[in-house]
């Protein structure tokens, strides 16, 4: 596979492009290129930072696919979680291209399509792990992993500068709830006969040791179902963990307990794997919440989303004395079934605060596993595969930095490790590995029914507006004499409590009330120039009365006579 | 001291009453009151939550202490850090009562009132650790503990009602760094009397075993100098952690290394633990930023601020390239010497990030240890004062209530372990304790020079601007006519990119122009009715058009003929 197939000259390239933010944003999308041929592994969205205010979502700029659009053979798919699959179909309409992906991960994508009224124009292929598909000069080979959603997938992308293995998000999982163990025998089969590059998940790089098995959680609950008979048990997780769902119904129907399913994404999820065979739900154990009020506390059990402290999400909504049909009492035990994902904590602790003043019991120690490889498995799979180069993905840079040192210790040529960032073009050979080129790539802001209509401008004054507010200084001005004929009027927003600022804004009327008098005297009649001096003098007046900044923001109306 | 001192009728009761958000925010200040005497401990400010949009700071709203100021002998301070003593300018401008506070906690107060010019009008006593004052009914114990700034006491409270342990932030450090271990032998004297009530540290109530002494912080700072003799060292704590800071300079020291400090928060605390003996810097040791060039890198550590990727700090502008004097190389070794507060997670990993990103090496494993008592410390000194109430204080509603599930399991009555919130008015006597009533408390915001010009409404504001800017509508119209002489016109903000949806805001002119055609045919000439209208039929357009809800405001000006 590796020298001359097809005849054709193996000093050609392959190429190797992050699309997506690698490191620092989640949007996971990465093309690979070889002559007349890219496929794209993943199209994932990102959630906005904390300074892109009003954000929804953030999705990849494919302008280089669009580019290249008759090159591109399809997308395949590692796992179905948003930051993977989430922007497909804000990408499909640029790019319409055949999916491939395993049974879970299409039943995930195709929820999207369907929203979206793309099932009928969209090809797609379910692949199973360990099958693999020919797409132009490449072979994609889809390999059993284990991760925090069933049906993960590594790839092995064949192409005839060589082999590179992309883990996905990953863990090893010696007895996971759902299917096998992770294909550890195909990696070292790949690492036998040579593999170019290996791409392996960062994202618990930093973390030492093994990552344990999800079986363990369930241990856990089996426990804190039994010490707890007599309360009503409340459990939070991620939506997408299907294998947590499963064990937390296999507690409750031990314990004799009903469950509900609380939050829309997590039971659209559910039902999804339900439908595909990914979960097994005993007959009459799932009720309706409406039913709820049949059962005592010590019958049921509620698994909600929530567990990142969502504002909206349905425990926050419980937590907060805001659900219809759920209210937290004394005899509630609430488990938190996940760690807070970097940024959450304090959302997550408002939530344990509230439940806790209700009387709750907040349960969330050795309650949850990480569904990615800590240091040891990442060891384990790079000593399997031996690759040539090590190219970290997934994580922030501190991880795929994190990653770099350990593929160091493991022996791999420091010049042999490469660390890409979005748009960064590397190109590879049976022995050179580098970056040789740009290309176009970015975040996409989607905010409502608009993507890409909100920009840097528009997020800066969202700031400024947060920051301290806006003051509107309005006027209206004759058209031929400059005379105004109504106004100054001052009228603010986020800036002081007005009715007991009302000398402030007074004072502020007439700050611009001289300022006119200025332009008049001095025959400043351009209405740009006008409407600085008002800036100016408006902000330093009110900067120096308030120490704050506000918006300041001069509308001049007009009125012929 | 417990039983008619005095010859007063000890039916009388004890109040305790928490002034500050005792619970959620970090604002400490406690009321004690005693027929006509009231002290006070601790003055704190809090730091503003993610949805206090531009404000600067928090302080606590004490109407109840000016309503009685007449019984308020004094203010008593546990120790030197902002959420203890933040708020004291601020509060010594309505209640100009004396300050009891140990040496270097002194110190950091009065930085604050020279800033605010109100050294010779505020009363103050220096007490030492150990000693006790008289205030009114009440006499004052001050013990000694450790924390992560020096100086610190908790305080024994007596009153005829009986006595009240308050531990102030605490950890018990049998090896600090500066000055002794805390007075254990004390708190089992106090216990072995009888103490009323513990009002103990529950920062770490959540956390398992015992924490370590601050002096191990020390040992990491040596292996790791030891192990980067070529690199230059950055380390980044706690502006306020003077022991930290001389365990770095004794590393330093030890191995050859100038030392610069930079960051103005650090400058100041270094300079008054510096003048007041509480650090040992020894000569030729301190350097001058500008001196930094005459060293080598293997010869240089800098100390900086910045640990919680606050964004303004020496380490963010360092990381970020924005600092005059310093660039960050790949031979830089930077040392976290901190934990992440909750919230500021996603910052710190932001700095990281920047920091790997140019290549340096970043440290954060075993080089911090916390200032808090963790569970095993939290059982020693309720077994050593044996309270027959327990009153856990600091921390979030949920450590204070891991702290409750503690004293449970040691032994005290459900009964007598009080859980208060803010203003509640904890009555004491020898067998009794029950909640009372409540007083007024609050958080007062302070933003720039204004100290409780913003609240509910303007932060509502400000949120909405935030989250999808403003749109403004301007017209201007004859007095008696009502006929628009100008306008409508449409000015957006922090909405879309205008330049790219002229389409949009001319629609939504026309919107305004129906809707005023409306008025006008339907006699509506109530300017209130009017914006109404418009407020209600441009957000009915935007939100069908672009699914976000901008602040819609009308502004209608008016011009007589």
């Amino acid at each position: 596979m590796k020298k001359g197939q097809n005849g054709q000259n193996n000093t050609e390239h392959l190429k190797i492009i992050p699309l997506g933010g690698l490191g620092l944003i989640g949007m996971n999308i990465t093309a690979f290129e070889y002559k007349d041929s890219i496929i794209v592994v993943d199209c994932g969205l990102a959630f906005p930072e904390d300074d892109m205010l009003g954000i929804d979502l953030v999705i990849p700029d494919i302008t280089y696919l669009k580019e290249n659009a008759q090159k591109v053979k399809g997308f395949v798919f590692t796992h179905g979680h948003e930051d993977h699959i989430g922007a497909i179909s804000y990408i499909l309409k640029d790019l319409n291209v055949p999916l491939y992906a395993t049974k879970l991960t299409m039943g995930l994508i195709e929820r999207k399509l369907e929203e979206n009224d793309q099932m009928k124009t969209t090809r797609r292929k379910v692949v199973k792990q360990g099958q693999s598909i020919n797409l132009g000069d490449f072979r994609v080979e889809f390999i059993r992993t284990n991760h925090s959603i069933a049906d993960a997938v590594a790839l092995a992308i064949y192409s005839p500068a060589g082999v590179v293995v992309h883990t996905g998000d990953f863990k090893v999982d010696y007895t996971p709830v759902f299917g096998d163990a992770i294909d550890l025998q195909r990696f070292a089969e790949l690492g036998k006969k040579g593999v170019l590059a290996l791409m392996c998940d960062s994202t618990n790089a930093e973390r030492p040791g093994f990552t344990a098995s999800e079986r363990t959680v369930g241990r856990t609950f089996d426990h804190l179902f039994s010490e707890n008979v007599t309360h009503r048990i409340i459990v939070a997780t991620f939506a997408s963990n299907v294998d947590r769902v499963q064990q937390i119904i296999n507690s409750a129907y031990k314990y004799g307990r009903k469950v509900v399913i609380e939050g829309r994404s997590m039971v659209s999820v559910i039902s999804t794997a339900s439908e595909l065979g990914y979960i097994n739900i005993p007959d009459n154990t799932l009720i309706d919440i409406d039913e709820m009020k049949n059962y005592p506390d010590e019958k049921m059990v509620l698994i909600t989303t929530g567990s990142q402290g969502e504002s909206m999400a349905a425990l926050s909504r419980i937590a907060a004395n805001m659900h219809k049909k759920i209210t937290i009492h004394p005899n509630d035990v609430v488990i938190f079934s996940s760690n807070p994902i970097p940024g959450n904590e304090k959302a997550v602790s408002k939530v344990i605060n509230e439940l806790s003043a209700k009387g709750a019991n907040v349960v969330f120690q050795d309650t949850h596993v990480s569904g990615h490889a800590c240091q040891e498995d990442i060891k384990l799979i790079y000593s399997l595969v031996k690759p040539k180069f090590a190219i970290p993905v997934h994580g922030e840079y501190r991880h795929m930095k994190a990653q770099a040192k350990l593929a160091e210790e493991l022996g791999i040529q420091k010049d042999h490790i490469l660390m890409l960032k979005a748009g960064d073009v590397l190109e590879l050979s049976e022995d050179s590995a580098a970056v040789t080129g740009q290309v176009q790539t970015g975040s996409i802001l989607v905010d409502g029914l608009g993507v890409g209509d909100v920009g840097n401008i528009v997020l800066r004054d969202r700031q400024h507006l947060a920051e301290d507010g806006i003051v509107i200084a309005v006027l209206t001005l004759e058209k031929y004499s400059g005379q105004i004929l109504a106004g100054p009027d001052i009228v603010s927003r986020g800036f002081v409590y007005v009715r007991e600022s009302e000398d402030l804004m007074d004072e502020a009327r007439m700050v611009v009330e001289d300022c006119l008098d200025y332009c008049g005297s001095h025959h400043i009649t351009d209405w740009a120039k006008m409407k600085n001096s008002i800036r100016d003098s408006l902000g330093d007046f009110l900067w120096k009365r308030t120490k704050r900044r506000p918006m300041i923001l001069p509308i001049i109306m007009e009125v012929a006579y």
